[in-house]
């Protein structure tokens, strides 16, 4: 698949809902970090233990962030039926306690948890986010205030990468399971769990940002919000790449023992 | 009952939580809107059915901005075990649709549709909070910006006026609907669900409160904090009695019709 990338988002090609879908179908392909170096050696057998607890635990900042992104983007809505849709992600990711008799639900959170334990980290190291790359912090703060900062329509475009989730969340399955003898099906649930969770999160946002884009401004701010989130993923593995497989880890962060 | 109202909060007052507690009981009997004239009006029969109009066409943008409120507090919170506490008053206000197999749930807001429906105001004229008094806007949105500058404890403590809220309801249901013939048990549904969601909320805000201000300076900044919401309620209930009884309506707001 050969695509050129194109940087600037043009208003002029944005005339209709349907040229929007189009773009960011492109940016999708062009930017979405399955393309990232570092998740061709994840998901193909190439990374150390240590190197894979790395990604693990810098990876724990953006999962135990997004539900507070979510809090903020439903505050952002006066809108009654789309702060109730916009709910459910809460639930996804912080579980459920099964007080008020609903039925307990482990969430998101705890279930990348899991990964980290099976990985063999202890919950204090990963969940203190005291070891992560300073990069991890800057880009996942730098999600949260975009969703606080812009547009509610913006707000909403910048989970639009879920539209591409699907794809890597199948290769890691796969991949991860296959090539590393660390890896077990139990420690996997995060990823076959939003198999399901992130198309129907992602068809929502795609509806909306079809229908209350009205100008070709509209829809290029929706289009940019896009680019900026592939941006915020991306910039992820390239802290990772840098410190944990060309071997210039940063004062302070974490250094995988001998493995 | 007789109190003196201190305004200022003392921090030598405020060595542990139990004083803690005192002083935050005395806040509420001294400065609580149950207290305000224009709700000894309301509920004692002495309110035209335009002038309780105007306090629920108000009141609703107060209702309405609660779970915005709400999801910024969320968003304040990296304890997953906070944020979940605090989600069901998103469900409690916003209600549910009966999508995923939930039972669909008509929340707060929706219920006080049903007192502004049985009043005879129109969805449009409610939902668009175009003729609310500029005075309801912005005590309401100045509760909005609180818990989002302020510390989250602050943001925490600002809710515990719900400590006060049972004795307020129940009032208000037995009074109107003694007094008022266009009152009727239906419409109040609002009320008697808030007479156990409220004590839920509080006894949690207390507790955590008691628990998390730690020294006699955050024990001031809690009890300042419901100080200021108090404030929030009370300034409320001014520009209602000040427009409506005293009969100063400013330009642009609700004027009922002759009844």
């Amino acid at each position: 698949m050969m695509h050129a990338l194109a940087d600037a988002v043009d208003p002029d090609q944005l005339n209709s809902a349907d040229e929007m879908e189009e773009r960011l179908r492109e940016i999708g392909a062009t930017r979405y970090h399955s393309l990232h170096p570092f998740h061709t050696l994840l998901h193909s057998g190439k990374l150390s233990k240590g190197q894979v607890q790395a990604w693990a635990l810098n990876r724990y900042y953006y999962q135990s962030s997004i539900p507070i992104k979510d809090a903020i983007v439903i505050s952002r809505f006066r809108d009654r039926d789309i702060r109730r849709e916009w709910r459910h992600r809460l639930d996804d990711h912080d579980g459920s306690d099964g007080r008020d008799g609903e039925d307990g639900q482990e969430g998101g959170i705890e279930r990348w948890l899991k990964l980290t334990d099976g990985l063999g980290l202890s919950r204090d190291l990963v969940t203190s986010t005291a070891r992560i790359l300073p990069i991890t912090r800057f880009a996942v703060d730098a999600y949260v205030a975009f969703v606080r900062e812009r547009s509610p329509l913006e707000a909403v475009a910048s989970s639009l990468t879920e539209l591409f989730a699907p794809g890597i969340h199948r290769q890691r399955i796969d991949g991860m399971l296959a090539h590393y003898d660390f890896i077990h099906p139990e420690i996997m649930t995060y990823f076959r769990t939003r198999l399901h969770q992130a198309p129907r999160d992602a068809d929502f946002a795609l509806r909306f940002v079809r229908a209350r884009a009205r100008t070709p401004e509209d829809r290029a701010a929706v289009c940019e919000a896009l680019v900026f989130k592939t941006n915020v993923l991306w910039a992820q593995l390239d802290g990772l790449h840098h410190a944990y497989v060309t071997g210039q880890v940063p004062p302070g962060a974490f250094v995988p023992e001998e493995t």
